[in-house]
């Protein structure tokens, strides 16, 4: 029996045989244009009864469009929302329609649904809605992480969704790239960590799950984020030595915990889109790697292969090679063209047979792992916490261990009770800015409609301090300044400024940008504000870290929100308060200059500094953040002056809150390899932990570092620990250990 | 008899076997003290006279450090100037001073003095100073590049120096480095055509040069010119793929025409610093180039292997690791570190022998080769022509090819005569921001004293137009407005505003910037003066395209003239009058973004637009620049639809002055591979030609497209042609033919 037995609402393993059995057993049965139709997906939009090409709300099927599908083409996938989020009921429909026209099929397989439920359900109206991932990544916790994940499991099956397309795996170290807020920022580490955070958070422990969890997907394998022009989908150049070294380790890390799927990147490396390489899907992810589950295409790319990279010279040239680099499911995405053409490649030998088997094997595990066979839908009832004040409640507490402080000139923060406050700027009073894409649909440009019932920031600033006490003035937009003088007037008659500046929401290559600076009409503001001499407080809330070196000398204190999500308002108004003790530690380097942008772990010859543009000068370095309290680092110690093959060196430090308020650090260990046979980087980060303090309490931080930790790609491509010397740093303190 | 035979000026080329000889003979009476001396380069500052550690002018030597170097070091090479340029005739003792030294030892083998002579003996008071390499790239001709070095290898050998550490055959495509100037551009074909013209300009055609010519030094191999972070000498990403496709092309062509020598790139490719790759140097360079010549390290990079790379624990273990991995002189510079650490190096068997004696046979070829073991020194009166009126009127000649007209609304240019213009920007009135860097010292500092007699373009407007006619105000300076009230005054009295912007002279880690924009004075200035409603003609001087996006639309002209050299005032001005027309295009893509910076041959996937800053959208695009006439393009054909192994495609065109003054053109062949197993870049330049028409005459350009031409590097590493489809444009016409 194959079947994910439900006992007591707790999927219990199945023996991998049995599961390899009916997988076999089924396959075994299927004609060519069953296979060819489980490899392909299709978009939920080309089924929609539209009006002049809008869906129809709430969403209907057109049933004739679905069966053509299910029926004819045998369609073994479905994904997205098909325009803007939809009630959960809509969504419950939605499934049982598609499964129960898949379950009348010859052989009733189910559809796997798969959506993009990135820091939340957010096609589904009402659920939660979470910082998103460079928001949680400063928090430096993956136990929130997981819980994050964890509901945004659970309100995804409340849907009757079971495939969730996340995490991002992807290296956030270009900043210009409009996504670098889908990351959890530029370290490997960190992303390794969250990454295997989110993985259990959404698939739960059992190799099958349950009916609150979902199958991953990590994406986008691999090397999409760092693209030379900084702009979505277009080249990158990654030489496989930088690629294992920096982006590859997070997705090792995650296959190795059990993700069930990938999804690959859309752009090219070094020349050959990823979608046609046979060498990072087969060899690396397949082979090396032991990767047993799906590979599915990003949006379109195996079509993109002939229309934008000219790899192929037709979409038929375009499926050999993608199926055959080793594609399991292709988001094809509006059209049935891949599984007719796929069907002719197989017949004439293009497509081996077994390249099909292997692929649909991998779909069929999927199907198996998410417990499809046994019920492909769900039961409304099981669901009573979507939405529900708990979600929402550790959607404040997550956010509340993001938001990170930059500056507090002379504790101007926390403001005290009673404060007259302007509140400024074109984010003030934007749910948009909050939340950023993927928010109710594809760009998150209608979060101030769909999320009016939550707080912005400045609603939250008036229910904290008192309406009475806050005026507020836009400003100015993004792209102009409106009422400056409006401002200025309410900031004269007013203590302090709260001036809300960043980005409004977008994702992919509409937020495609030219200059990494903010916006013109954001600097004209603030400096107007400023000659009133009142004390500005910046809070930050943008996908990517704007340059803001013209003006951050104008603020007093920084609060960086990134895209905090829902309840994002509150945690700001309760930071300005001092209800909540910001946390968070910045997961990227902040720049200062639009064409000087290197990580904190950049090599020693990019330290050289002719003038501040030079060397390495950020506006802020990574893992950078204040707190209301101060932490005081002392007696580092090392279980060992050597480490060996055999015995990791223990590293211990003590933290003490030495400050007046309760608070939580993140206690980050870099590691230096001073000589190696690789230009070593002045730093890595290889261990972090977040510890809670009272005033005066002392905690005693551990981290265990062993020879794989310290380990690199070196030329030939092998990970290796080379003899020499290592230098651990914690809080300013630094010890030495040499490895032999 | 191996000797170089000087017969009526005439070097014969002597028979290599007869050159290996003696070769062969002499190192087999070398020690290994010798052997490594002849490896060791010092800079001459190590052996002056110096008050206060700066030194005398003019320049002489404390022979007691000059001695202990070539007496108790057996030291092969010096280099270097020792701060500022000095005459000829210190040149000339200098020389004869170390070289009687040299030949007083055991084995009379003279010292190889090496020079920075780039776009002229710059190194050398009143030597003649070209355009630099950017500029002359903008000439897209060849056969004046040849002359200019040919009359800068003709003046560094009146200095009695054999040798050139030029041309830089580094790929220009990151316009954020502050050597993107001493290089022919982003195009490998055209760096490829250029760099070949000046090798055979400063080499010659004989095997042995010469006392008119000198060695040329190709650098800096390979990949110095692309670094991440912008910077100077930082780590750069350049796949292997890449590397071969674009930055090794270059060097294989000048190696082919016989260059002598090679420096290396100082910084890191993919991790490992050129100085310590066995792969770029050995494998590559001496393997599969077969290159025959001497390998010398840049200033001092042997030592940063530990000191800034560290690759190495010590001196003595970069030492190893360099010289092993192929370098065969070390420019150390100014110790004898090298020196000793090599001979003990040798005795523990740490480096072979073989090696070393490889090294010292490429070191005396190149000695054998520029005639040094028959003459080392010269004889000033060899040499009538340095500085002459003919290399200055070839100076204005090669500068009147290379300036570049960028915009010319409704014909505002040519100025007629009469006209009142003010002359104005920080440039104006500077020698400085004409010259660049090396110019008579490093970075180019001093120019305003030493060229003083050369005309700025505010001198040469005034000799002009009369300087009754020509107001000056300076305006701003690069980082600061000065007189900007004074500057709109004359401006509101005046006809027409020449305003010189750009920036002023560098090169290397000082030039270093953090923000490719324009400086904001110069914005300021411009902004004021616009508001006067004079037309505005941009005069750019610049060493890398700074990003004017925010100020271009206030001009009526823009005329773009790199870094002109010494006679840049002079066609300038002429530009203006309409005595010089225009022929200049761009070697480079010039952005208008920041962070936008993509080359012409970007990729298809880099073409989306969502917005202007989102796809390739740049100010102007490489291979633009216009006429004071018009040019028509007719009649493209190919001799055959097919391209075979056998037949190559002959590509003509008629190209016709259809204005009214006689312009030079030229006529590039831009050619596209519509499908390949390497995304194709939307196009590629693979061809041009240079020519002048007269009013109402045509020609007929003829390009011979092959095979190899065409091909690129696959995934394997292979240089391949695929079949297919190929398009040809040339001059907005295209045709197409298919290679089978």
């Amino acid at each position: 029996m194959i079947s994910a037995a439900i006992i007591n609402g707790q999927a219990q393993p199945v023996a991998p045989e049995s599961a390899d059995q009916r997988i076999e057993n089924l396959l075994s049965k299927m004609t060519l244009e069953e296979k060819a139709g489980q490899m392909t997906q299709i978009s939920v939009e080309a089924f929609l009864k539209t009006t002049n090409g809008v869906p129809d709300e709430p969403h209907e099927f057109d049933m004739r469009k679905l069966e053509e599908a299910i029926k004819r083409y045998k369609v073994g996938s479905i994904l997205n929302v098909g325009g803007n989020a939809q009630t959960v009921d809509v969504w419950r429909r939605r499934i049982e329609t598609i499964q129960k026209l898949a379950l009348q099929e010859r052989l009733k397989i189910p559809v796997l649904y798969g959506i993009d439920a990135i820091r939340g359900n957010n096609y589904t109206l009402d659920a939660v809605m979470f910082p998103q991932q460079i928001a949680q990544a400063a928090s430096f916790n993956p136990v929130m992480v997981k819980k994050a994940a964890g509901v945004a499991a659970y309100e995804t099956r409340a849907s009757f969704i079971p495939w969730n397309f996340s995490p991002v795996l992807d290296l956030g170290r270009q900043p210009v790239w409009p996504r670098i807020w889908e990351t959890y920022g530029e370290d490997p580490y960190l992303v390794s960590e969250m990454g295997k955070a989110a993985v259990q958070g959404y698939q739960g422990e059992a190799v099958v799950t349950d009916k609150y969890h979902v199958a991953a997907c990590l994406k986008h394998y691999m090397g999409y984020s760092m693209p030379l022009s900084g702009h979505d989908r277009t080249p990158a150049w990654i030489p496989e030595r930088e690629l294992r070294e920096y982006f590859l380790p997070q997705f090792a890390a995650a296959v190795k915990s059990g993700a069930k799927t990938v999804m690959v990147n859309s752009a090219e490396i070094n020349g050959v889109p990823v979608h046609a390489s046979k060498h990072i899907l087969t060899d690396i992810l397949k082979g090396e790697l032991g990767f047993k589950g799906l590979v599915v295409s990003d949006w379109q790319d195996i079509q993109y292969l002939f229309q934008r990279h000219r790899v192929a010279k037709d979409n038929k040239e375009a499926v050999m090679i993608a199926v055959n680099a080793g594609i399991d499911m292709s988001m094809v995405p509006t059209d049935f063209t891949f599984t007719e053409t796929l069907i002719e490649l197989v017949k004439e030998g293009k497509v081996p047979v077994q390249r099909i088997d292997d692929a649909v094997r991998r779909i069929l595990r999927v199907k198996y792992e998410t417990g499809l066979f046994e019920n492909s839908t769900g039961r409304a009832k099981d669901y009573p916490l979507f939405n529900s004040s708990a979600h929402n409640r550790l959607n404040y507490d997550v956010a509340a261990e993001c938001v990170t402080l930059l500056k507090n000139i002379n504790n101007v923060l926390p403001l005290s009770a009673g404060k007259r406050i302007l509140v400024t700027g074109p984010s003030a009073s934007s749910m948009r800015s909050l939340n950023g894409g993927w928010a109710r649909n594809w760009q998150g440009d209608n979060s101030d409609k769909t999320e009016g019932a939550k707080n912005t920031i400045l609603k939250a600033i008036r229910n904290v301090f008192g309406a009475a006490n806050v005026e507020y003035s836009e400003g100015a937009d993004f792209d102009k300044v409106l009422n400056v003088q409006d401002a200025v007037s309410k900031a004269e008659r007013s203590d302090v400024i709260v001036l809300c500046i960043g980005e409004t929401s977008y994702t992919e290559t509409p937020g495609n940008i030219g200059d990494l600076r903010i916006s013109d009409s954001q600097i004209e503001l603030t400096r107007a504000l400023s000659a009133t001499g009142k004390p500005i407080i910046f809070v930050l809330t943008e996908g990517r870290p704007r340059v803001i070196s013209s003006i951050e000398p104008l603020s007093s204190a920084v609060i960086h929100s990134y895209l905090l999500g829902n309840e994002g308002g509150s945690v700001i108004a309760d930071v300005l308060a001092g209800k909540v003790n910001p946390s968070g530690k910045l997961p990227y380097t902040y720049p200062r200059h639009t064409n000087s942008l290197l990580t904190y772990y950049h090599k020693y010859t990019e330290t050289l500094k002719f003038d501040e543009a030079a060397g390495f000068h950020p506006q802020w370095e990574f893992g950078y953040g204040l707190s209301y309290t101060t932490f005081s680092y002392s007696n580092l110690r090392i279980s060992s002056p050597v480490l060996s093959d055999s015995a990791p060196v223990v590293v211990s430090v003590d933290v003490a809150n030495s400050g007046k308020v309760a608070g939580k650090e993140a206690v980050l260990l870099f590691v230096s390899d001073e000589v190696a046979s690789i230009t070593p980087e002045v730093k890595r980060l290889r261990g972090f932990d977040k510890i809670e303090l009272q005033p005066g309490e002392t905690r005693t931080v551990t981290f265990t570092v062993d020879k794989e930790r310290l380990s690199f790609i070196n030329e030939q491509l092998q990970r290796v620990i080379e003899p020499g010397d290592f230098t651990v740093s914690v809080g300013g303190l630094k010890a030495s250990f040499r490895y032999e």
